[in-house]
């Protein structure tokens, strides 16, 4: 079994990007010694990184080494220019959620993080999220990324654990309901 | 002065009313004996409630005695067709914020609830929330009417303080930060 976990942060409006796809906003967040916000934990246990072409193209535009250790496998249905210094690291991917897992699970994976709106919601839809960690920054951005797009069906979830931080962040982590 | 504050249930999704404009989601909530989330500290210190008009057909389609005690403020520029009983109780506005807290003010107002998507946000735009007290309903709806709507700036928020309950509802409050 391949378990798929969301690990984001949104604006309280529940942005993950900006009006032009920034990730800007992020940056206002004051820092705190020692705290990553479970991150570290979070990337350790996983081991393939599932995004859409959005995000991957808001993080490839940020002026930043490349963050990931692990496979991104960047969703889309277009071809994707990836740089010379990503191509062993960076694999368009297209196809439904189910296949997709199915494949990666064949190759090897077992704990897939599905990042991005699009992303998230296609695979919330499949019924394939195991676990959501989100991340509320104090901020209003007021337009911009969704997190969640709509859904075929409401989905009941358990939350699993809470907390809050000096600098004004909150961090609720769900598991969804398996009523169905 | 005239204050004014947000005290509001959505989805994780950032929902306030599911698809259908329903509140019945809400009722899924598992209650929690002697607990009721700050309603009532919250509801003893405002004196007046303005709620835009989908929220209180919302709210009157409900089949529970009218729940408020305080005078409520319908914004609406269409007839509104209140019901005998409440004809003290319910009185439809029109005019943008600025005026309408001000002539709230004149009559007596110290502290408004501002309640509904449509009338925060449009609350939000004129800078005149200085409270949002909201409350995370562990639930994917996937579709309904925002919580936040459009705003023309983005607004850095203070996170004031965080909660969360056995039934799974977490609770974060904010101020607005005055950098404008």
């Amino acid at each position: 079994m391949v378990r798929c976990s969301v690990y984001i942060a949104a604006s309280l409006d529940g942005y993950i990007a900006g009006p032009n796809g920034s990730l800007e906003w992020l940056e206002s967040i004051p820092p705190l010694d020692d705290e990553d916000y479970g991150y570290s934990n979070f990337t350790a246990d996983v081991d393939t990184l599932v995004m859409g072409r959005n995000t991957y193209e808001a993080v490839a535009a940020m002026d930043v080494d490349w963050p990931y250790e692990m496979p991104v496998m960047v969703l889309t249905s277009r071809p994707l220019d990836v740089p010379a210094d990503l191509k062993e690291r960076v694999f368009p991917v297209a196809g439904d959620p189910h296949t997709l897992i199915a494949s990666l699970g064949e190759a090897g994976a077992r704990h897939v993080w599905i990042d991005g709106g699009a992303a998230i919601t296609s695979f919330l839809n499949a019924s394939l999220i195991d676990r959501l960690i989100i991340t509320t920054v104090p901020i209003l951005l007021g337009g911009g990324a969704p997190l969640f797009g709509p859904l075929a069906n409401e989905r009941k979830l358990q939350l699993i654990s809470s907390a809050s931080f000096d600098n004004g962040l909150t961090q609720a982590t769900y598991v969804p309901v398996s009523s169905e």
